[in-house]
């Protein structure tokens, strides 16, 4: 296949999911009908299940990407730049995901394969890299770094709900407290 | 009146609210129909909405004595004690709130009134029993008491999303890091 050829299919597949995640923050997940998908990425219905066999697939190729984003950004600059992130995510896209996990609670199969999302083999690289910061020191050695997980997730989980709320958070004082909790005490 | 009668509708309020409780569970808020309601309660809706004009107001009562009682909790065995019962809300009610939680971000007035409520002067209760906390020293004095109650907002809503995902929680280890954060360093 002719190198155009590719990038023309890649520059398609990019235009469908930036449409996507339009339509999706704008009328919700369930809300976000198959005529909605065609008006804001400006493709038929056609056009865009060539690429991705149905709505599903299109909102779990964006979740995958969010959290692969968020995953390096972990990894690159560390936890209190992805708290940061976190509360400045749009609430209308945060609140897709809570409407889907709510659709997923009834799914147990589905709800577990979305939330293994940006897999890829990431999980094992996310838990060697947690565990050379415990290692060096990083964290307080009073606690299991299951715990220090949990604690972690809890608070993304919190912020994240509360941004889908519309409530906005000051980021610094959360940096500063979750430090304080996971912290080795000084 | 006589004192009969006022014990009847009363535990007709309790019959109404118990069953309504159910039928939110089971079926999601939305779910809930009329029928559903009626089913669950086991009274015709001409009675239940003799009590309650309309489903909202059924919701809103729920929420306000969860609310009522979690204050209760909270001020009489502290924060400790609160987090764990979050731990063991069941999933299928936590659920229900995320849903109308959801549902009210398109409705600003209603949202707010909402998060307000358990009020009844109670705000101002649960504001002076933190300051008296914060007086006699029970957290860090280097962050703001503001700063201090964001934080375990987040923490709660955290604890009460996974807990709505049938995620299970290991409270003991929340209840440290949450001490390690907002306890004064030893």
């Amino acid at each position: 296949m002719p190198k155009v050829s590719e990038e023309h299919l890649e520059a398609r597949r990019e235009q469908i999911l930036e449409g996507a995640r339009r339509a999706f923050a704008r009328h919700g997940y369930e809300g976000a009908t198959v005529g909605r998908l065609e008006e804001e990425i400006g493709l038929s219905r056609g056009a865009i299940f060539n690429y991705y066999p149905d709505k599903w697939s299109l909102f779990y190729e964006l979740a995958s990407r969010d959290q692969h984003e968020l995953t390096t950004l972990l990894m690159e600059q560390g936890l209190d730049a992805t708290i940061r992130h976190l509360t400045t995510e749009s609430p209308e896209w945060m609140a897709v995901y809570f409407e889907v996990l709510r659709i997923l609670r009834r799914d147990p199969d589905r709800m577990e394969e979305f939330l293994a999302r940006g897999g890829e083999g990431r999980e094992e690289e996310v838990k060697a890299w947690i565990h050379g910061l415990h290692e060096s020191g990083e964290f307080r050695d009073d606690v299991t770094l299951e715990d220090i997980t949990a604690f972690v997730n809890v608070v993304a989980n919190g912020i994240a709900l509360l941004t889908s709320l519309g409530l906005p958070l000051e980021a610094d004082a959360l940096v500063k407290l979750v430090h304080q909790g996971i912290d080795p005490p000084k």
